[in-house]
């Protein structure tokens, strides 16, 4: 263990630091699109990718959000500001830690993806667009959402009665069909200069 | 680039991944303490000789959380103990990210602190009581937060009129005054089984 000097290297360990030990940048990758569009199948095959590259990294999505820091919240409009605003607190944080962090919700709204990308700092953040066609989201239905929606069952679906605006210049654009998962992983990651694999 | 194979051995990347990248387990550290006690300068130092170790480390603190993820909430019981909560929540993501997580927090009461030790699970979870005197804390006075809280200008200042309750059972006690933080931090560190400088 190193002695009196490392104190005098660092008093406080800053991200510049953790970006050292880990060989990478620390940064924000938030995946937009519809239900169904798969943004969570994408982001587990780039963080698969990453990984095995020596990547640090970490997923942000409905299943470890919703039930833990955001489970206060429901689905009025309200609540999903706030839940994205959370959401955005929480990506910063990591990347602050040294992360490559990749986010997985529909964040329909351009409003709220500009005060993510506000809040992480626009160097930081890498908007990419998974277009997939609502036709292929609905026909998909993996939860069974659109089938509900259709049904009058559910309010405030996103590409039924509640509008997606698709984002105007995101850093990355990935259809969600017509390949494989891990080709559009590939792809995505190609697109992310930050996201060199030699390193 | 690994080709298919990779997603072959996993299709997602959990916490034990991570945790054999880096090379050491994700966990909690949960510093409690009065104000002035010591709790961010003892986290900073351990950070120091772990990050020294090649040890993937983040602090949470007042300063980081409530200007951004907390920023909502007030000082009121209620809202002190969803602060809490939120830490809480991004200690455990953090951990499962990889992450040895130090939280540095007066978090004065027993109850508070199970309710963490509860999300984050037992053992995951280390208590780190740092236990320097009122007296001295008060007489660091750092902030000047007890000179205003006996003046009668600040109220529920933990110590003077709202009650701070040590730990029963902390895995750890360290006293912050009678020896340098380093010292004290190096102490702290060292009665921590998963923290094993030889790796």
């Amino acid at each position: 263990m190193g002695g009196q000097n490392i104190f005098q290297q660092a008093l406080n360990i800053r991200r510049e630091h953790r970006e050292r030990l880990n060989g990478h940048k620390g940064q924000v990758i938030w995946l937009t699109g519809l239900s169904g569009a798969g943004k969570s199948s994408i982001a587990n095959a780039m963080e698969v990718i990453l990984h095995e590259n020596g990547y640090r990294t970490y997923i942000l999505d409905g299943d470890n959000v919703r039930g833990g820091l955001s489970r206060d919240l429901g689905f009025s409009d309200e609540d999903r500001v706030e839940n994205i605003r959370r959401i955005t607190e929480v990506s910063k944080l990591m990347m602050d830690a040294g992360l490559v962090v990749m986010t997985a919700f529909i964040s329909p709204f351009r409003q709220e993806r500009e005060m993510a990308r506000g809040i992480v700092g626009h160097g930081n953040f890498v908007e990419v667009y998974v277009s997939t066609p609502l036709e292929v989201c609905e026909s998909r239905d993996v939860k069974g959402l659109y089938k509900k929606a259709r049904a009058g069952q559910l309010a405030n679906m996103t590409g039924i009665d509640s509008a997606y605006e698709a984002p105007i210049s995101p850093e990355v654009t990935v259809n969600g069909c017509g390949q494989s998962i891990e080709e559009t992983a590939r792809m995505a990651i190609s697109q992310i200069a930050s996201l060199r694999m030699e390193r």
